[in-house]
């Protein structure tokens, strides 16, 4: 192994150290306290509805990779607990300062869940591509970035707790891409690139697993869970009816493409994640998951083919179109919705469609820059990035004992 | 590719797009309102747990074939989420006749979910021999009978409303043997009709999943839950011991036969789904766990050699077996528990008795003509059969970039 | 096959069929009636959560062989529905001495799957090892032997029920070992005994899904569930980063090593077990998790190079750092923690002291002499075991038609 690799494995446990460390200590001050919250018990389901998704669910779901399933599923793991403890004290910090803001530990937590989901689609876009202590200072920063802008839109553009973080998809994914823009491309004819059949089988039921727990999702926070549950229901099943029927259309010879299934079938969730719970007929919901599908599988074959070539972008696990187009439309659905909602009170109307784009102009441009500014440092020789050879490869990462005795 | 499947890939995303287009102009229209549904929220838990088994644990189980995997999880999502509005939409239908009888889009989707599974059951012994837009079709004309032979249970026989769902293990499975038995058996040498080693482990992990929520799907819309819950409990234990006890006992040197297992073990959850609420001893629904398990594992053995050769019946995974011949005796099994129950009251006796009876008859006889009808007609030129070499084939319907490069 | 086998095969399915006739008919008598329950539906979800983390999750986890999935997946499911059914009619007997401490079905069941924990993790000890005659023998008694020590316990030394049941790590991993030392050790060279990449990547999600079920484990019974979940999801979190950090540290070149991943991500929640409900500061919860990763990967480290080889143990699983260590740091730990709290009240400190001490010593000490008893027994000529040879091998069990046409 090359020294390069020998200072990653110095860096990596010392890193890991310092963060818990701080994590730990900090923790020893939190106002955060674990009395006097039995009432919160009602929401526990959800939560571990929630949980239950982003930690196993996108563990499965990132498995695309033939050679990549320990890392993509370890990594996914580790990145979670480092940024839900990173995140639970970031919002202590701030109840420090605006002590009235105190909700609970386990609220705290769902908003870390909900808040990591952006850095795990992040991951999705250099899936392979980044090492360990790139990845974990990507978490970080991105994290903090996201609160910061969260708290731009719930401060300065009235934007409510739980739309703030339905941004969580627009911005995860634009900073991703961001990101990615910086890192070279691995050479064309590399096969580690690619899925294996069995990988591809394994990131479809991760897909489903996904899919089944969306409604749990969009209606954590949600006011009126009832009503973001069933819209997301209906979004989701036309965006899964969809997705069959376009790959089909769009493919050679009428056959369906694995990645436009594994990708379309959740478009739904993420288009209807803006306005589910405000939207009262079942058709509007479903014309919203059609849409997200059809962007998600149209936006699939332009990209590959006349985006992503020319900027030099290599989006792993295709991230931009599974859920930054969708995320896109999501918010112009909203205005949409909230023009025709709101015609006759033409006072307000201007105003509200203004801080709407506003919002969604904010994070998409700060995910982009600070995306681009993160890509720009961990490309620096101090990260110590990994040799374009040895992308998308576990035995980079893992002890594999097995190979001494033969598969 | 031949002319015919070029053909089937003209007809699926039309097909598709023709019913999701009415599902959504027809919702235009929905007498189910999402307003006023915030009580419904409490049973979101138990919901979530159906829906999770129905779309990932069958996605799971069916995954038997050596070869099928993709289709076996991708086509099962499809024809849920069509299935599902298709319900959602004859539900609805249903309440512009007789409004009093709404009872909230929730509640619509979970009968729905219920309903399909009738369909997933007849999947299964169709798996990998029938195309896409005969599955379609078939999902929604089994739907649709499924719904009258429903109605007809309820208005004329007294059936109520959570007992007329639990006749769908046997709907199910008549119906499927009837359509499968239309169709030509594949050749006897051929490998791809077998399970892998790698197949039948995450088919007995889908059966585990299933096992684990079966007593949520027999108590989601029954009155008295705990009671259904705890006899589907002891009836599912006991006809997991009692599964692996027979199968040790029929196979030639004493081991364990994974098709037994797999199918076992849910077979006193099948059987006691029509009794579980009304049973007030445990040992009652071990009985009935027990005997679901014997007749599963003999009824295996005695259909493969003697039933289904001279028949032609060639029952991919099993469901004759698997739920037809459970959901049978669970029907003996509540009329002798009413019998015995009743004893006093002789008056009302034989009419009861004569109600269930006539229901399972209706049932049964409804699924095997008109299942025996749509394999008829699903075997014309018109649906594009696909040939007997290509069954049991992911390539037939899936894109396989792998290849290009080794697995 | 030798005779050996045949007779193994004569004795399995009646061993179960006289258990199972056993617990039908004591279930006639049974005291625990299903009527009058309604009221535990509240804690249906969490028992749900807690069923599919023992039956699906530990089936997953245990997968770690790369030839012994079926057997892995199939008799945890097994010896579950076996143990549990044991364990209702135990606790019926109980009922029937003292009829005050009725507390429904549904609580002993929930019981029951805290307490069959205990097998599963001595199960990971043998596996592989132990053929089904044995296993059920040492099901059975180790759960007997688990509820006198718990009794005990909770009549001796004035421990609560919950607190009784979190014993059930330490119980399970000592018992096991005592068990395994008693097997003969397979020999060096034997690639049967180690992992594949598959059946890691296979356990690796069978543990990330424990993970997420860890929560529900520690509060399904305890009296502040908000508190014990939030200060086991804290102490999950920290393990699973310093897993990472030690896994690097210790490993030759900086590489991550699966085994202490899978071990030491579950860790913090072994460790919290005991003082997860009495905790109110998140920090003591993240310091517990720390100390608990820091002892599995060294105790790893440490068992194999210096314990094991003399004492002639094979622990297939490493149950003994996974669980065993962690369990005795957790008791320790809730000595420390009672002293700091009680520090004032002299009076009475050393009496609660010298009870906790006193109930680790009686389960420990318990678990290790019946466990040495059982394995001595197991390991007559009466018992059958099976040729040292035949270890790790799913064919020992399992017909494998695929072999027939290649795989």
């Amino acid at each position: 192994m090359s020294s390069n690799y020998l200072n990653f494995r110095n860096s990596v446990p010392w890193l890991i150290l310092l963060l818990e460390t701080l994590f730990i200590v900090r923790s020893y001050f939190l106002f955060l306290r674990l009395d006097g919250q039995y009432l919160l018990h009602d929401s526990y389901p959800e939560f571990q509805d929630v949980n239950h998704m982003v930690i196993f669910g996108f563990g499965f779901f990132l498995m695309v990779l033939r050679r990549y399933g320990f890392s993509s599923t370890g990594f996914n793991l580790l990145i979670i607990v480092l940024g839900v403890q990173c995140s639970v004290l970031v919002e202590d910090l701030f109840i420090f300062f605006y002590p009235g803001a105190n909700e609970g530990v386990l609220k705290s937590i769902e908003k870390a869940l909900i808040s990591m989901t952006a850095v795990i689609i992040s991951t999705g876009a250099v899936l392979g591509k980044i090492n360990l202590v790139q990845l974990i200072v990507m978490t970080l920063v991105e994290l903090i970035v996201f609160y910061v802008s969260r708290w731009i839109n719930r401060t300065f553009l009235e934007v409510g707790d739980h739309l703030s973080l339905m941004h969580v998809h627009l911005f995860g994914a634009y900073f991703g891409l961001a990101v990615t823009s910086c890192f070279p491309e691995p050479s064309p004819g590399l096969d580690k690139n690619r899925s294996a059949p069995k990988s591809d089988l394994l990131s479809m039921l991760g897909s489903v697993f996904l899919w089944v727990f969306w409604p749990s999702f969009n209606s954590l926070l949600a006011e009126s869970k009832t009503k973001a549950i069933l819209n997301t229901y209906f979004a989701l099943a036309v965006s899964a009816v969809t997705a069959f029927m376009l790959s089909a259309l769009t493919a050679k010879d009428g056959k369906f493409r694995m990645t436009h299934i594994r990708s379309a079938v959740l478009a739904g969730g993420v288009t209807i994640s803006y306005a589910a719970e405000s939207i009262s007929h079942p058709w509007i919901a479903m014309i919203l998951g059609l849409l997200g599908s059809v962007i998600t599988i149209l936006g699939s074959q332009c990209l590959q083919s006349c985006f992503n070539p020319p900027l030099k972008i290599h989006d792993t696990s295709g991230v931009h179109f599974t859920f930054g187009l969708p995320a896109v439309l999501g918010v112009l659905a909203q205005v949409v919705l909230l023009v025709v909602r709101e015609w006759t009170n033409s006072s307000r109307l201007d105003y509200l469609v203004l801080l709407h784009i506003g919002a969604f102009c904010q994070t998409i441009s700060v995910a982009l820059i600070t995306g681009f500014i993160t890509g720009s440092v961990l490309n620096t020789r101090l990260l110590k990035i990994i040799p374009v050879s040895k992308y998308f490869e576990d035995q980079f990462y893992w002890e594999f004992p097995h190979l001494a005795v033969g598969f």
